[in-house]
């Protein structure tokens, strides 16, 4: 899997890329990562990637043309998706991720930056996706963030494939609390079930608390993992 | 204000803080970054900080003493929050980032890693944190997030502080269309009002859009703006 990151800080990405799992993953090439910067196609001798809004307003947009020419020269793989970063767009999640890494052989993904890209833009786009209802310095983490989450499924990346199964959100509740040694820490005990080596009562005593936390801490997630059981 | 960045791989974090606007915020120190390894503070002669899960399953979890003895080691300032980054956390939002910059002087963000981190953990903690409804190879995805949200909203980060205000989530809606010079680019023209040079029109137009994109893209968001009209 291809991907093409469109970005006016290509240094961002230097030690991330290198770094954990992802970087391992990287390096055995299971994803291919390209970075490209609009500053390259700029064509005025400044090399200006942006300019002041019309309308008024503070802050400086980046300009239509040099995403363009970056995108342009992209070569082109046959599944292809073009994203921009951007605040206005579907908010990313974890069917999201296994959604692109099955469907597609290239994502292209456009790195907003400054107060935000001219709108034309997205006539080079096929989606818009945002990281959060928040706002960053820069689309740089959000695309790392994607990048990450969609390489982490592709196989290989993870040593086992069940541990992708038994997570969060995979069966559309939180995690379960996790123990390992030692047993005793400070004035705090591993729960006697997961010492009892009965795997009947460990599965069930898992499987209530991941209902419990999701039921307490995200209702919303609950609701619609109570519909899913009725079908 | 200070972050303490408690992680496993702090080279991680090389390139982001130093690049862009955050990179600039911190040679200004406008906020100060430390990194702290738990694997520093692993006792057995392997340096050992993650071992295997009671009850089975697949995957290692962070053991807990690497973790207290690495938070314990730092200095304690008066207005303090220990945030562990995890999937069950509150997912964080604009109105978080303007609560942690103004209510604290010293984030602690734990960084989980491999399958997570043993339960215990919460007992040092004050805040569970979420980046979103998705699983990442690391936490040092969402640390970053936290930071870059988090300080860009302190004095001094983004220029000119009106910035901060007639953007994304401020409102409670979306961002309205930005437009650049020049205006006209291929086939596609820079709308009229806006070169219109009509302040009142340009403000109105501006308005409606917001309302429409939130509407249309983010229903969630509309039907809450709306409830907030009437009060």
């Amino acid at each position: 899997m291809r991907f093409d990151i469109v970005t006016l800080f290509p240094d961002f990405f230097t030690s991330p890329l290198s770094s954990g799992l992802l970087g391992k993953a990287l390096a055995k090439e299971i994803a291919t990562v390209h970075l490209t910067n609009p500053r390259d196609f700029a064509t005025d001798k400044h090399r200006r990637v942006d300019d002041e809004p019309y309308g008024g307003g503070v802050g400086m947009l980046m300009k239509p043309e040099p995403i363009f020419a970056a995108v342009e020269s992209l070569p082109v793989l046959p599944r292809r998706e073009v994203i921009l970063m951007t605040p206005q767009g579907q908010t990313m999640n974890q069917a999201m991720f296994q959604e692109l890494g099955t469907n597609y052989d290239q994502l292209v993904v456009i790195c907003g930056h400054y107060e935000g890209v001219d709108e034309r833009v997205l006539h080079l786009v096929t989606r818009e996706v945002s990281l959060g209802d928040f706002v960053l310095t820069c689309g740089e983490i959000p695309a790392l963030t994607l990048l990450n989450g969609t390489v982490r499924l592709l196989p290989g990346t993870v040593g086992k494939e069940e541990s992708l199964k038994a997570e969060s959100f995979e069966a559309g509740l939180l995690d379960y609390p996790h123990y390992t040694r030692p047993a005793v820490f400070r004035e705090w005990e591993v729960p006697a079930v997961l010492r009892s080596g009965n795997h009947a009562e460990i599965d069930r005593w898992r499987q209530e608390q991941q209902i419990q936390r999701t039921r307490d801490r995200r209702p919303d997630l609950y609701e619609k993992w109570l519909k899913d059981q009725e079908v």
